[in-house]
């Protein structure tokens, strides 16, 4: 494989790896509404229109998974799950701040 | 329903509309290719990793469809057919470059 083929794959392969992560119908709502501060799941699940309990359960693990959130449990009764956007998560920001400006600008 | 639920409705709707004309696996990575300029069909093939004919044909239809990019054909043979992204195209740019440095960043 020549360095031009290496550099190419590269390129090509980081913004798959992105849209695997957070390509999907839910990661960006959902980092869009936990950029106003943390929240806990039932927040969540009334926030994101249209997700179900399950999507959102799996879709929370993803990106915790993927250090886009952390998830912090308090013992109460009954227990409280908290979200918070990592870092990482934050600097995913302006691009669907963009995204959504965009939505804005040209669809209904 | 009140205008606050109005409102609420048309920023979560117009994130999502988004998501659904481009939040698939291909349609950013073709936007950033053509981006460099118009392409024909044969040289977005080999040049969108991993990508096969029939979602290659179903992608650039929905983004024909949703005025992403233009279609042109001329009367060659065989017919050759270019694709070029239009100004609502263009304007995607920055949220994808902005995720692509995000993942270069972030991802392996």
């Amino acid at each position: 494989m020549t360095d031009k083929n290496i550099k190419k794959n590269q390129n090509t392969c980081s913004l798959k790896d992105v849209l695997d992560i957070i390509g999907g119908k839910w990661a960006m709502p959902i980092i869009y509404h936990l950029s106003k501060g943390k929240m806990r799941f039932k927040e969540l699940e009334r926030t994101v229109e249209g997700i179900n309990t399950r999507m959102l359960v799996k879709e929370l693990k993803n990106m915790d998974a993927n250090g886009i959130i952390t998830r912090e449990v308090f013992a109460t009764v009954p227990p409280t799950v908290e979200y918070t956007l990592t870092n990482k998560g934050e600097k995913l920001l302006p691009s669907i701040v963009s995204l959504h400006t965009w939505g804005q600008e040209f669809t209904v």
